[in-house]
């Protein structure tokens, strides 16, 4: 691999004004504010509505152009070159039910205060701008409520189809098209072209706590493998004797502990699973469950321990199914692949950090984010800030205000090098 | 123990209208069906105030005084000789959610239909009745929408205070107060002396099947404890490594599978444990559930074996919060300890049974009733009739209508001979 240079430093974080981020980022967590620190502001609800709307508002009144799509992703367009492509920056203001108020917000914001400073470096004539600025919120990365997760993004790119995630429905049965129209935010086509996407999230891990980094650039994302498993007994009262019982609780929660077992017997930083959806009916204080649904979620970091965890897994679920006379029925329905981010941005975003005296270190995702469904497609960087303790999707979630503030510093000066030269893709490996 | 004797066959059996009670009986499926032949008539819904009212128009087109007590028990009463106590028989007409058409609703239905009988033998000169006769309808038997179960009954015995009941409130905040209330049965007091109550019931068990024994004569419940157990952790993405995680899915899924094995530990006939009701927080598709509320239901003939059980489950939960760095706290909230039934209506029971031609087998019941609840206080007597493959809770329940009416010669058999003899009862062993 050829080693690109780049121009030097070009100071456009010399722009930023920290005091108006953080106040910024502050003022998103009372929209859906929980008691103790966190935010519930669950995709299309009133809470999410609000703060998007603030969002709007502000980069309307920053002279930013705001468009919605019909997914109700929000573009905040500033053209420096009419006609030219753009770099895409920015993350989502979506949260998990007692969620965290950094996850997502935090790259929402950062984008939006790196893009006035970059703008302010081109009109001071330091930042010769070739390619526009979108900042953007995707709608909908969570997933809580609205299934599958990284909903706007994966539309933008095509992956999803567009009525399909318009049709889908929560648990109340209100459709994703009626939560948008409620919050006025079933949009129109946003015509502009693509060049690189950006974005900036807090770790979710502890990698950079331990290692004393300040900033990571990720190589590349885990293969994610979802499979919901349908275990189906037979209802029967609670007094029934045990060779009498068709147990589907019993019977799942030996699929949870197995995959448990199944993660031990891979290395501990390369694989893990989880199960976090868990629906028992009828859930009855008396009656032996009929039927369990819960969501097996195995992600790795290499694409053959996934299929040799998942194979194991489906012969250990048929042993489950004999020993309590239950069916295990598995449906696989989402697979997110390994795939490299850009090398030739894992190398800006280096030297860019190297010139901002941070430290910068490489890792990878296991965690899906906009920027994983953006990089099947567009040059994508992603960056990471650390993560007190790893916590995550959580009220406890929290990140210090230097450490979003180097974040801030890197991608500032990285997206003032992309409007420049934008990147040098060298394609997949 | 001395054999007490009784007088002969009073004949009568010989009124009873087999056709108007399987019609009766059928009717009562039609309140709150299903589409698999079960019902979902939940204590306190519009489907169960309809069976109730249906139920109370017909006792009082048959001469009955229908009154409701201020827990929603309906009585009918049929008053012989005034002043005198009564004979205290019937079941329950609520359900569990798509549960089966036989539990509770049978023994309602035969009670009416064994009083009608008795009442003509009365009035035909046959049966000198010294006592009165009440059906009962006992309010929230299966305790699905509103805990506890047993509920109206336990009112009616002073174990559970009426205040206490009436202000439990259901997973969408209605209270019982407001649901007997809307369903027409937040009745007065009604005054009468209760000398004997008796129960009919489906087995919901496979012993009488296995024997070939047409009718079940309850010498002894089980001990029955439950456990609320609690399992803390926290909240995180799941995409965090497992060392980082405190999963209480997991650990929760170990509780059950412990209680599973801990069951396998004594005797398969005298020993159960199970989990049917497992709610998960937040139970969201990413996020390691921060907590697990779990009902786990110990029940075993011997009180000893559920204390060893209780013990030694509970120093393995301890295992369980270390090795997953999670809190399992347990609630220990109700127990029903073991007790015989009245040996004098067990001897009784079994006498009417030959004369009438039917085998009767001497059982325990594992499972909780009204009858459970009566006899702390009353001479009680619990009679049970065939389940087939011993399904129940479950839109699959059966019992044949010549077992239904087995057991309806027999419980009128015996309550002709209560009201003329009433029970002598020797107290508890």
């Amino acid at each position: 691999m050829t080693r690109t240079s780049f121009p030097a430093e070009s100071g456009a974080a010399a722009f930023l004004n920290a005091d108006a981020f953080l106040k910024d980022f502050q003022r998103t967590a009372d929209f859906g504010a929980t008691p103790n620190q966190g935010i519930d502001r669950q995709a299309g609800t009133a809470e999410h509505g609000a703060v998007r709307d603030w969002f709007a508002q502000k980069a309307e009144r920053r002279g930013f152009s705001v468009k919605t799509d019909p997914i109700g992703n929000i573009f905040a367009l500033k053209e420096f070159v009419p006609g030219e492509p753009y770099i895409l920056l920015g993350s989502h203001l979506d949260s998990q039910p007692q969620g965290g108020r950094f996850d997502g917000a935090y790259g929402v914001i950062a984008a939006f205060h790196a893009a006035l400073a970059v703008e302010k470096a081109v009109e001071a004539g330091l930042v010769p701008s070739r390619f526009n600025l979108a900042v953007v919120d995707w709608f909908n990365e969570e997933g809580a409520r609205f299934g599958p997760s990284i909903m706007g993004s994966s539309v933008y790119t095509g992956a999803l189809q567009l009525e399909e995630a318009l049709n889908v429905r929560d648990a109340d049965g209100i459709s994703v098209r009626s939560a948008l129209r409620d919050t006025g935010r079933l949009g129109e086509p946003v015509e502009f072209h693509t060049a690189v996407c950006v974005e900036i999230h807090i770790e979710q891990g502890r990698r950079l706590e331990r290692s004393g980094a300040h900033v990571g650039i990720v190589e590349r994302n885990w293969t994610a493998q979802k499979l919901l498993v349908h275990v189906r007994g037979e209802q029967a009262h609670a007094g029934a004797l045990l060779a009498d019982r068709r147990d589907a609780l019993l019977a799942a929660a030996e699929v949870v502990t197995a995959a448990h077992r199944e993660a031990h017997r891979h290395r501990a930083d390369e694989f893990i699973t989880s199960v976090a959806k868990f629906d028992v009916h009828p859930n009855s204080p008396s009656v032996i469950a009929r039927q369990v649904d819960l969501l097996l979620d195995v992600r790795g970091l290499y694409q053959k321990d996934v299929e040799s965890a998942r194979s194991s897994l489906i012969a250990e679920f048929g042993e489950i199914s004999k020993n309590h006379n239950v069916d295990v029925d598995v449906e696989e329905f989402t697979i997110r692949p390994s795939q490299p981010y850009t090398a030739a941005g894992v190398e800006l975003a280096e030297q860019v950090a190297h010139e901002e005296g941070l430290t910068p270190q490489r890792l990878t995702t296991l965690i899906g984010h906009d920027s994983v469904a953006l990089n099947r497609i567009y040059p994508t960087v992603m960056l990471f800030v650390p993560s007190a303790d790893g916590i995550s999707h959580c009220e406890r979630e929290f990140s210090s205000d230097s450490d979003m503030l180097n974040g801030l510093r890197l991608v500032t000066g990285l997206v003032s090098r992309l409007v420049q030269h934008g990147i040098l893709d060298e394609g997949a490996e």
